[in-house]
Order: structure tokens, then sequence, then C-alpha cells
């Protein structure tokens, strides 16, 4: 289903089709947790800001709706009006960094609910029938995310048992895929490298779930505190022992600057809460370096927030009025914001597709990279 | 300016033309306080949802921007991207209402500002500077907003001195309007009747802004507490003695059925932020009565809001979604729930309007009245 069409040093141009339509990549999935983009963005303006692959939260659905709630709505495309690919993690993540009271055992995770205390059991075959039931075009394998640094016979562990729980996740949802109520019945699996710091456990990971022949695979563990420049090390010693043949997603990464880089590196999907989050705090990515808009000095300013930008915020409106709108508390200046944000995301990612077809990778994230650091 | 096209009854159907277009009356106006509608809905949603007119709030924008710095942006119909009319009220209400430590002088009102504390004064000539910076098509005369109920020689020499600032109102706005630097030129003033609950006073008043000349004329003081059948009796009262070929607005009102009430009773201009307000609680007015989303039983409800309604939400989104969004404070809820509010109340006037043009307007507001305050 993936197609490498031209590699520019390892940065890859390729295609990924799926039954929701065919993804473009590198490609940045926009991340819409609760079955929503945080600032008021719909799956209309998803469409409008170039969104390809939109990633929605196991575990927030899970306790809210409930994931049986979306399966009754016919699963998230139709729960949420949105057509194309959706990726939905596994709920690991959100298990090990936002539930209470949690207790890893052979079977899976026990915890508490972060909403309403509620005792919760997770595991592979759990993960799989929820994400399941949501439906979504990509499903993740639940793995163990581990806190970095870890001791080495802990990571040890863990990975051991992650790909112990990768082959319980692919055994369940090829049995859940032949059911006849399943919604998406052609639902993909991606397996999740982990193995904290350590080079060779990474490797060993790495190796090990490879033979798993999985559609995808994804490197966990990583944009959780580390340096730029570990993250960095970490895929260049795990990307050789990824398949060649299958798309690789960067969990939860980042700057536009860590994903030029990681795209340097082989990677072909990302997604990231930095681009709605930061625009909701007014800061801004443009090819000129970040905006922030609480910034006095654009009190009077007649300039859209990026000029040139062709997003719905760039089109219509000035940096006074959103920098106004933010001062005065007002919804739509956060809106407009996650709107330009996201739209320089996907934009971004078709400009880093043009500049590998045209084989200049390097030059671009040579030049661009130090660009989006700075401040205008 | 405003023509008459005809009479069903006391309900009448209008044109009223200005310089950014003409407004088919009756007319609701769509609130966005700072030069935002609250609930994250821009100027390109307006147009949209079908509405006429945006109302922005003097005070509010007087105290943040400031009316100086939307007037470098150009006015508030550049500054919002805008092209349609705009109304202004005066600032008085909101002195009344939300400043604290004020005083009433013949010259004008001493007030701290709700946001920072700092003292403002606020008068006639004041408020059509700020209109003018802000560059409505409609300004709202400066009046003194009373609390009802008022004793007689309080509300006797109130509504003196409201003439009197009239009269300041109108001697300014005709010379700022000379000004070369003027944004709008032709911006137009509106004159305010006051007279509490006393039916004599409201006819006098009435009678001496009648002789002004003014372009349209509003009914203030009501929806400020009082009971519904007070405020269609001050109508009633009023109506009378209100020029025939202008404009008359009920400021502040109201619930739809209030609007039928009032069309009937013969008013042409309505603003109310109970359309948007309501919204952001999730209460939602449809064609059936009152539909609130908090309501449990619509968890697993595929329908829109309201079947057959042609807003951006109903076109787009179930109420399983939408209560979901808002259970999970996502603000796109309340965006899309603001989105449907509005657009019933703008497409209810397009109601109002056909039947007043077919000869039925008593059987369609005697018939819908009971049906919108009734709960689905």
């Amino acid at each position: 289903m993936f197609k490498l069409l031209k590699k520019d040093g390892r940065a890859r141009r390729g295609t990924f089709e799926t039954v929701h339509g065919t993804i473009q990549t590198p490609v940045f999935m926009n991340v819409g947790t609760s079955a929503a983009i945080k600032g008021a963005v719909s799956s209309m303006d998803l469409k409008e800001i170039g969104c390809q692959v939109e990633l929605s939260n196991t575990y927030h659905l899970h306790v809210r709706p409930g994931d049986d709630v979306v399966r009754d709505m016919g699963g998230l495309h139709s729960f949420m009006n949105w057509d194309r690919p959706i990726l939905t993690d596994s709920g690991g993540f959100q298990v090990f960094s936002l539930a209470s009271l949690r207790k890893i055992k052979e079977e899976g995770v026990y915890f508490q609910s972060h909403i309403d205390g509620k005792k919760i059991f997770m595991g592979p075959e759990e993960s799989m029938r929820i994400q399941s039931n949501l439906a979504s075009t990509i499903a993740m394998a639940f793995d163990e995310c581990i806190e970095n640094p870890a001791p080495f016979d802990y990571t040890l562990n863990s990975i051991e048992r992650t790909t112990r729980w990768l082959i319980r996740c692919k055994e369940k949802l090829d049995s859940i895929n032949k059911e006849e109520n399943t919604i998406n019945k052609h639902q993909l699996l991606f397996g999740i490298n982990q193995g904290g710091t350590h080079d060779e456990l990474r490797i060993k990971h790495m190796k090990d779930i490879a033979k798993l022949d999985l559609p995808g695979y994804a490197i966990g563990g990583l944009a959780v505190g580390e340096s730029h420049s570990e993250m960095y090390h970490v895929i260049d010693v795990v990307e050789p022992f990824m398949p060649e043949d299958r798309p690789r997603y960067l969990m939860g990464v980042g700057t536009p600057r860590n994903i030029l880089e990681a795209v340097r590196r082989g990677v072909d999907f990302f997604d990231c809460v930095i681009a709605s989050r930061n625009a909701r705090h007014a800061n801004l990515f443009t090819h000129n370096g970040v905006v922030n808009l609480n910034n006095a000095k654009y009190m009077r300013d007649p300039l859209p927030i990026e000029p040139g930008c062709q997003c719905p915020a760039c089109k219509n409106y000035s940096r006074a009025y959103i920098r106004h709108l933010i001062k005065a508390g007002e919804m739509l200046g956060m809106r407009l914001c996650v709107l330009h944000n996201l739209y320089f995301y996907n934009k971004l990612m078709e400009e880093i597709r043009d500049a590998i077809e045209e084989g200049r990778y390097t030059q671009f994230a040579d030049e661009m990279g130090p660009k989006f650091e700075s401040r205008v």
C-alpha cells in the first residue's frame, strides 16, 4: 500500500493508499484529540486548510463520549463528518501520562479515568476493540511508553512485553476485522518501536517488530523531554532497520525544524499538538519565523499574519484585528490562529514533498530550518 | 432612505438604504460586542448565516482596543472585514450597566472602565466622536438608560436631559460628518425614546425627539427586567407617535416570540444577545421549540439540531456529535451552536418578511409564537 516514489538522500517522497483515500507523504496529521481540533476547528475547516489525515485520541474518546457511542454513530468518520484518513493512537500514551494509579501487568494496564476516577483496564485486545469501534483508518499498537531515561533492564523487559503486546494486537485486529459488524474491515495496524535512549534496545526492538510484517511502523517514546539531538540520534539508529517499503511515523513530533530534520532522516508521518497549542497562545509560524501576536507592536499592523499566506485567517484579517480578538478574550482569535498554524504545517509538508521530488531537499531543509526558529 | 413596502396590520415590510447596502426589514442585527461574535464566529461566517447588519458595542471598543486604533485601521468595516451595514450603540447602556462609580451630570457621565478602572468621561459629543472613529453605518444617540421602575419626577428630568443630549448628538455628528478625515461621512444617527414605564412620559419624549427629523428611532430602556406584557404595552403606547416613514428599532429584544409580538406592533429593527448566549449554553432554537443539547437523550441522536435547517451546523453535524463537543468542552461545540441560533434568527426574520408580504402575518405570529417557546 506504501509506494516510495522518490528518495533524495534519506528523505522519502511516497504515497500510502488506504480505504479512505491516498495519503501523500511526508504528511503531518492534524490532531483532533476528542474528535475535534481544539480552537473551534471543524472537519469542514480541515478540508479548507489542506489536512490529509486527522488524528484522534483513543483514550479520550473511550472515556468521553465512549467508543460505544462513536460506534453506534457509525464510527469516527461518520461522527465527525470526515471522509479522509483518520489515525487513532492506542490510548497507551495517555494511560501513562494522564491516568492515575496505573498498574502495568502482562495482560495490560489497570488505571483510573482522569475524568471521573472510574477504574479502567486496557490491554492490547481492549485497545484494538476500542479502535475498531472508532473505525479509524490506521490503528496504533498498544505499547508501554517508558520515561526517558529508564534503566537498561527495565527498558529491555518493557520492549519485550511491548513486542508480545504487538503480537496480541495483530491477532486481535485481524480477528475483529473479520467480524460481520466491524465498521472498517480494512483497519490497518502500525507497530511502535520503543527502547528509550538505549541504541541496542531500539535496534533489537525494531528488528523484532519488523518481522511481523505490519503496514507501517512508528518510532515512539520520543518528544517526551529529551534533547533534539538525542531524538535525531534515535532516528539515525533505528531508521536502517525499518522496512523501506513501509511508512515510518515519528510520534508526537514536532516543531517545523524537527520535522525538517526527521524527514531528512527518512520519516514519513508526523503529528504534534504544538501547531494548535502554540496558536492558542498567539505564537504563529511563518516562513520568516515566529510571530507572537501578543506583542504590542502588532496593535496597528494591517498585514496578515504572513503576507502571501492563503489560510482563512491571512486571506481575511490583519494582525491588528486578530491581536485585538486575543486581547479581548474572543474565541475567534484562537480559531484564526489555529487555522493559520495548521495551514502552515500542511503547506510545509507540501513544500517538503516538492523539494524531495525536485531533488533539492537538503538545501531546502538547511535554509528553512533556522528561519522557522527565528522571531519576526 | 426608509421605504415602507407593505403593511399587514401594524406589521411593516420595508427597506432601509445605507451607504453600506440596503437592509431588508424587519431585521435582526447580529451582536458582535467587541467586533466579533462570541463563539468564534467571524465576518465570513456572518455572510454564510445570512446576517444583514452587524452590531458592535461602542463602550467595549472604546476601552479595548481603543476607537483610535479602530480608526487607524480604517474603521470597523475594514478592521473586521465586513462590508455590510454596522450599527454601533452609544456606549450609554454599558456605562449604566457595566461601569462603576458613575456620576451623571448635564455635560455627560463620569465613570470608571470595567477593564482597568481608568477614569473616563463620556457625553453626547464623546459618544459621537467615538462612533465616528468606529465609522459604523448607524450611530445611536447617547442617552440615559434608567432603571425600571423609576419615580415619575426622576424620569421626567432624565428624558428632558436625554432630549438635550440628542440635540447635541445631532449637532456634533453633523459637524463630524463634514470633517475631511471622517471615514464614513454618511454616518446616520438614530434617536432613542426613553421614559421608563410612564406612558405619558414615553409619549412626550417620543413627540419631542420626532421633531428632530432623524433617519431612525429606537425604543430604549426595555428588556431590562420588566414583564413581557409591560414591554408590549410600551410599544403599543409609543408606536403611534413614531414617524411612519422612519425605521423603528426595539433595543435589546428579544426571544423569537418577543420579536414576533414586536413586529406585530410595528417594530422593524432588533438586536439581542440571547441568540448567541443561549447557544453557548447549548439551548438551541428550532421551529418546533427549544432543543437543549445537554439532555442525555441526544447522546446517540443522528439528527441535526433542526432537520431541514440549512445552517453550517445542521448541514454537517448531528446532535450526538455537537452534544459530545459541548460535554468535552470543545470550543467547536459552542461555535456550531452559535452558528445555528444566529442562522435561525436571520431565517426567522426572512420568514417574517415573507409573511408580511403575503398578508398572513397575524396567522404566522399566532402559530409560531407558542411553538418557539415549547421544548423539543
